[in-house]
């Protein structure tokens, strides 16, 4: 991303940081102090104190900073030479330490009501364009001096900062409700899915909830690329060290790679992506123009190594499930192909019900391989696509990788947060090293296009991102339980075990709960599951073969015959409606 | 496998061989022998030459062979000490050094016509007991004596034996057969799947048309294993040390797994099996009594090591999708949940067309874990269920593994060979390294009997079972390509172009073959590719709405409004139906 300008909200937030810093040197004099950057919701600010502090001291600091704002102080700037830096400084060893990596003439001070801090700007003029009651400090961490694990343990104060208390409220209105779908939470009380840190961090273990979810949407995606002209591929998930250094990944990816298994007297790596295999099979035979355009899909597990600590339920794992796709064409095919590709993940997120998508085009960095020629067609066709398909869209200039143009979507959330799923990505370079070829109309041997496209993006990262988005109230056809019958007493047990047995005759996912509980307590049970169609039967619907529907949504129970309710939830399934 | 009598035909094999020894020493005196066993379709014998000999020079063996066998000498057996052998055998460094490994009073010797061997027999009284029409001399290998790479390179020469010349000549018709059918063969003829040596030999990369295989294939399993009570889970390819010493693996499996990967500090291995991580997600909750019978299933991909020399085709591979499944019940449940495997994997392989089966029940070896009365149930229960299945089976004493006994069942092949398939395994090692429990009905903490199964065994291996078994003409709800519509000229291109997409409409797979070649050579070549159904279209046909069918069979085509062809082939489908 090209460097850009600081907007308003983040110059306020790091405004607050340096008042936040003052404030903890007033209360506790001595403390040293260390970096404050703004962040995407606020700004945090490292210290190192005398003696601990803990959450019950954060009012107290809240408290000044607001005196602090209200005394109505001017950030007033000054550049100094090194050496002056240094003598301003001279108590702050961690503020010497940034100064000696500095370039003499271009250090800046910024000082408000006498607290000087060692910083590049820009900040608002005066204290009071800080809001005092649309900041709201958030937590402690401690935080290693550098992110160095061999460095002090510093102590890290995190806020939420904004413009104005409307936005501070809606963002904390924000988290409450994300913390309530997070995807870990639900994951445990839906029972979809766990991970296991004594088995190794970040590997997803699909329960039978989540592995239900999983098959349906697999079984859909299956069938839908089909549909849309691909076939279907199964390749390895290890590959001898000849074929990353064909492909180059054991150069400009081995960090993300796992550390080789030795198999006889080679070196095996797991795969961190697909595409070396599908060239593989592209080469195993000689291709023709005719041939082409191929469409060739996998869902395909790969393995990347991410730290420990930013693994994250199901959003940053270590081993994913890419539905991962390559296009391998003619120059004559890209526009359509591309067209293509973005019209066919357009129609799949909008029938898991995203309506809300963005296009992000990067574009040729300073660096890269390939024709300048292909470049340019490269990226009139991703563009051409965008525009053909109304997208909204920004451009990243120069932030495509260094073998090829790419576009990215973001659908945003049913709370409003954008996720980054879709990637449609050329690639000069992995044609170019496997020497990938067609015989074109003319015998001429030639180089075809190859685009990577992973359109849910991981198959567990996009299960969290859905989970979120839902709250686990998948669609019908998506939930792993669909209906839920639930008698009215013990004496409708055989009633409510006939309809169990009709409804699965049909290929409906139900149950009936035949435990000790009050119905009441059933329904709350049903409904904490995100159950669709909870189906109360007593003595008038056994007489009349009707059912009781509830909705989960909350709405009034009405009555139906069974085989209404059949039509109407097989009606749901066939359509893969979001309604109930 | 317990030490058996010999057959009268291994006794033969094993003769001739002495026969053949007789014959290469008789040509070129000098040679030094080595050993000679009978194998399964014959036997062979290493020597050493003084020169290398060609595969021209067999038959100068057989017909030497046959002078000997014409001969009539009788083998004869001595015995003798060890001081005795060593005498006999003074030019034979190969046979002192087996002398060494044996024990003084248990060596004998067999002579015939002046040769004489080291050997325990038994053999046949007479030479004339070989048939002379009923051995051929098959091929020249290189071997190392006693399969040591760092001791001499011995020739070995294979043969083929039986007791008359029908039975030979039943063999090398199957093996021409055979030979035909080979899944490397058909697997590249058809374009299934290939494997690339140099990228790693032994795994398997499927083509788009293996991959549609596989695709209906696995949607069918997995539509029946719901149907059937199962559940399906996903699990991580690799686990963390922690997770293979608890379940014992890295004990008594460990020459089968690859090197480990280090992953930050930590040891992670390709898993081998999939049941240490089902067994994790039953620990993730408690278990009461009410929740058992599971049955988890998963079509879980694992790796293990295989020497290089052994891998072939699909049957022999270092990855593989096992079609896996553990049950884990009470004891009270588990006479029904044998019973109930052993009915689910008979309907499967009824599907698919296999109608000889047959069980290897293996019993309780010397040594073992887990309590002797879980032994006697496990047993008890896998032998009913043998029973009540009315299968033809076979016991093989102490055959078990020592964590538990276990049902293997062999189907035949389309040509009468045996694979062995589907594995029912009781496992009393992996329930107790892990305390795996349940909370009963008296609130007792008890152990659960699990139970491992593979159906099919590995997707892999049952798909180079099934291609040499079908000979690639898979049933039609496999067929990668259902149908091929085939213009009598390019007048009637239009109209073959709407037959394919009425076809498609309906969920069909079919292409039209527009290339420029000839009918026939089309018509050719979708033979060649086992597609069930030709659509010939010309003038009439165009004209009627009709096509002309030809099946794959060879049958006369027969000609149908487009209608009818296509109830014909949905109702081929619905019902999985082995015809056309």
């Amino acid at each position: 991303m090209a460097s850009q300008p600081q907007s308003p909200v983040e110059t306020i937030r790091h405004s607050a940081a340096h008042v936040m810093a003052e404030a903890v040197t007033r209360i506790w004099p001595g403390t040293k102090v260390a970096i404050g950057p703004a962040i995407d919701d606020g700004f945090y600010y490292d210290f190192q104190f005398a003696s601990p502090i803990k959450d019950d001291d954060l009012p107290a600091i809240e408290k000044e900073m607001r005196r602090i704002i209200q005394g109505g102080a001017e950030f007033k700037r000054r550049e100094v030479s090194k050496a002056e830096a240094r003598t301003a400084f001279a108590a702050e060893p961690f503020k010497l330490e940034l100064i000696e990596g500095l370039e003499d003439g271009s250090i800046s001070l910024y000082e408000q009501d006498g607290f000087v801090d060692l910083c590049r700007g820009p900040h608002v003029a005066n204290t009071r364009e800080i809001r005092p009651d649309a900041f709201k400090l958030r937590s402690i961490a401690g935080a290693y001096w550098r992110g160095d694990e061999k460095r002090p343990m510093l102590t890290r104060i995190y806020a939420y900062c904004f413009s104005s208390k409307a936005d501070l409220e809606a963002h904390l209105k924000l988290l409450e409700e994300a913390e309530k779908r997070d995807n870990r939470r639900l994951g445990k009380e839906l029972d979809l899915f766990s991970t296991h840190e004594e088995a190794g961090p970040g590997l997803i273990y699909w329960h039978p909830k989540g592995g239900r979810f999983r098959v349906e949407l697999e079984k859909w995606w299956r069938e839908e690329h089909y549909a849309n002209g691909y076939e279907i591929l199964f390749t390895p998930h290890i590959g001898k060290s000849w074929l990353w250094e064909t492909s180059g990944h054991l150069g400009f990816y081995k960090g993300n790679m796992y550390s080789p298994m030795k198999i006889d007297e080679d070196d095996y790596y797991a795969k961190p992506m697909n595409c070396p295999f599908h060239i593989m099979i592209y080469k195993s035979d000689t291709r023709s123009y005719r041939d082409l355009p191929l469409r060739w899909a996998e869902l395909g597990t790969v393995y990347r190594y991410e730290r420990s600590g930013v693994l994250h339920g199901l959003m940053r794992v270590r081993g994913f499930t890419q539905d991962d796709a390559h296009i391998i064409c003619t120059p004559e095919q890209i526009e359509d192909e591309i067209l293509e590709v973005l019209r066919f993940s357009l129609s799949m997120w909008k029938t898991l019900g995203f309506k809300d998508i963005k296009a992000y085009l990067a574009t040729k960095p300073a660096e890269s391989v390939g024709e300048p020629s292909r470049w340019d067609q490269a990226l009139e066709s991703l563009r051409k696509a965008i525009v053909k398909e109304g997208l909204p869209y920004e451009v990243d200039e120069g932030g495509g990788a260094f073998y090829g143009p790419k576009i990215d979507l973001k659908v945003k959330d049913a709370i409003g947060r954008e996720w980054q799923m879709t990637t449609i990505q050329f690639d000069f370079n992995m044609s170019e090293r496997f020497q990938m070829e067609y015989v074109d109309a003319d015998g001429q041997h030639k180089r075809p296009y190859m685009v990577h496209r992973a359109l849910l993006g991981s198959i567990e990262r996009f299960f969290g991102v859905y989970i979120e988005h839902t709250g686990g109230a998948f669609p019908v056809w998506l939930m792993p339980e669909q209906a839920v019958i639930i008698p009215v007493a013990s004496t409708f047990d055989d009633y409510a075990k006939k309809v169990v047995a009709d409804l699965k005759r049909q290929g409906i996912r139900a149950r009936a709960d035949l435990s000790d509980a009050r119905m009441n307590a059933k329904i709350r049970t049903a409904q904490g599951q995100k159950t669709p169609y909870m189906l109360v039967v007593g003595q008038k619907e056994q007489d009349e073969g009707t059912v009781a529907v509830r909705f989960r949504d909350g709405r009034d129970q009405s009555t139906m015959s069974l085989a209404d309710f059949l039509a109407r939830v097989l009606a749901r399934i066939a359509e893969k409606s979001l309604d109930l």
